[in-house]
């Protein structure tokens, strides 16, 4: 039984499409037929034979612009999508992008090409790397950026850290992402205190130096939460979209209220990018993070206690800085088992222009914490 | 530099632990290894010999209950958490069971063993198997279901499709996932006309038809097309919390106005169990989708055009009605690629409390869409 019937007229599609780039492991002939198989699934869902000529065949149906070899193991296809299946929604976006095939292993997408009519509906970045520099008045250097913990400090504690930390220099001082609204450091009275720990900080040193509050949380808390922080003085908001949801994230950096740079973290991601099948680096953590509204992207730098390569970090910088329209670029913020010996290697990897997130190292280099940090900005100041 | 602070009282915490079972890659040495770093990872995430004996080491780090061999290739580690540090949240929930470990490749977390304390804090699904039968009056058989697509179809074009099904007995009539709000098919004027029309089809069958409407969509309008839906007369949402996030999904159950069965949709859950680390089908399909409201989920059968073992569905059933308190047992919702043939199969494997989704091979069987779902139905129904 064929779909004969009058359908949606093709007048519907504008003729705009974006392009997904997928990198499918097999022989060349198992590579072509997921390719053609993604075209539909991606799509219409439905038997391609039942579908009869027309408008949906024309708009709807995915196409394979480029196939060709990957490498010995893999093939590359470019398949371009209508832009009116995406409704101008970043949740359908991201299901006609890789929604159903996420469950096909040996899969990965590579790339997005997004046309200026596609980009014009997202918002993007509020600050993305420039906004956040004027915030900080730092104009050229890296930026540094450490993390409140251990879960279980009282709040007067972790604020009694941030202060320390802001003493020492370091500009962005943001919650560990476990921190949510335990007993042991209530949301409210935490962001109020590491808020005014870091205010009273940048009064005796003159730096623009910000608390970002990690606002994870149930969906109705979130943007809740972001006005809490907000009120309190925070600086920054931290959010993890592997836990709420990448458009939530979009949404509070299209709030005119909220109005906070976001830091973006990789929490519950993992599994797209661990496999041999997901996302790159570069599309998920750079690119797919810029349209959902991030103004820097967290993830655990090469030669730590992760397993992220070299290459796979050189993509994540590469996702946050290739044109995408009016989106701005936004920073690479590496982190997770840093030590202050590895800042030389990682300028070299990743320029100027990156967030450099340091944790636990910092109480490792010597007894006075606040020492500790004025060393790393020190080093920092010197190379970068 | 030690923490050595007060830190946090151990009176704050209960003592009431919740439990994960890791499947962990690797040598034996290798395994131990990495859950210890498990420990530390989803919790403190801080250098542990940094922290002075007390409440954080007694209670906020994880603790490792069992290691034992899992097979030849990987070991089995339970390690309990405190259930203060989830806060009571389920983002926070998730962030501690697989949060940062997502981002270490060759972890599984095969299953989550939750105390009555944590689990009174989450009501689960509203309705279950035994309230969706009772919504249905249906008391013993495998339900049907179908989807009303492809995406390009006109409203009138989806509408129609879904009389036909309900004339013809299915049970479910849902969107098919890729449906939302595009301009071939305005989500309020599809809901309004696809629920007209399953309305209508039951005034002729006697039957108790529901049209299950697709609301995956930006984070404020989730819950604005949810009433939306209800208001049209929908008789289920379909939601994929992979694109708006677990806990949204949650709000939908708990909201006593909304007041519908949910299921949800494995949309870009896949890399969680398609890479050698994850989540077990049984923990993302059922355990945590009915943590998270969920009354049916939705997953690739195996046999069909994904790559779901029978095996693996088994674990996605045993899952979805694993004692967890009072939180309701749930339909497993098996679709993708299915056809009349696999009838005897499935219910072999599923027993009857299941629902039969079915989607492009109800139009193969025939001619006459009505007349193939009645074929459906009569095997269901002389089998089952």
């Amino acid at each position: 039984m064929i779909i004969q019937k009058t359908c949606t007229p093709g007048m519907l599609f504008s003729g705009e499409r974006f392009s997904v780039t997928y990198r499918i492991f097999g022989s060349e002939s198992e590579a072509r037929t997921k390719a053609e198989e993604i075209c539909i699934e991606q799509t219409i869902e439905f038997p391609a034979d039942l579908v009869a000529e027309g408008a949906i065949r024309d708009h709807v149906l995915g196409r394979i612009e480029l196939f060709e070899r990957f490498d010995q193991k893999s093939l590359k296809a470019v398949i371009s999508y209508a832009v009116e299946i995406a409704a101008g929604e970043l949740t359908q976006f991201l299901n006609v992008v890789f929604g159903n095939t996420s469950i096909k292993p040996g899969i990965v997408v590579e790339h997005l090409d997004l046309p200026l009519s596609f980009l014009a509906r997202f918002r993007g970045p509020r600050y993305g790397r420039q906004g956040t520099r004027r915030l900080l008045d730092i104009p050229h250097r890296p930026l540094l950026s450490t993390a409140v913990k251990p879960l279980g400090l009282t709040c007067r504690e972790l604020a009694d850290l941030a202060y320390q930390f802001a003493l020492g220099g370091m500009d962005i001082i943001k919650d560990d992402h476990g921190l949510t609204d335990q007993c042991c450091s209530p949301f409210e009275e935490r962001v109020k205190r590491c808020s005014e720990a870091v205010a009273r900080a940048n009064r005796e040193t003159g730096n623009k130096s910000i608390y970002v509050a990690n606002i994870t949380a149930s969906s109705l808390e979130v943007k809740k939460r972001a006005r809490t922080a907000k009120a309190a003085g925070a600086g920054g908001l931290m959010v993890a979209p592997g836990l709420v949801g990448f458009d939530l994230m979009r949404e509070l950096a299209d709030d005119e209220e909220i109005d906070l740079p976001i830091m973006t973290h990789p929490s519950f991601q993992g599994s797209f990018v661990t496999g041999r099948g997901g996302m790159s680096h570069g599309v998920l953590f750079g690119q797919i993070a810029r349209l959902s509204g991030a103004d820097a992207t967290i993830f655990p730098n090469f030669g730590g206690r992760f397993s992220f390569s070299r290459e796979e970090c050189a993509d994540i910088v590469a996702g946050t800085e290739v044109p995408m329209g009016d989106i701005k670029t936004i920073f690479p913020a590496p982190g997770g088992g840093m030590n202050l010996d590895r800042v030389p290697e990682m300028l070299a990897t990743y320029g100027r222009d990156l967030i450099f997130l340091i944790g636990g190292g910092l109480f490792r280099h010597g007894q006075d914490l606040v020492e500790n940090c004025r060393s790393f900005r020190k080093m920092v100041e010197s190379i970068g």
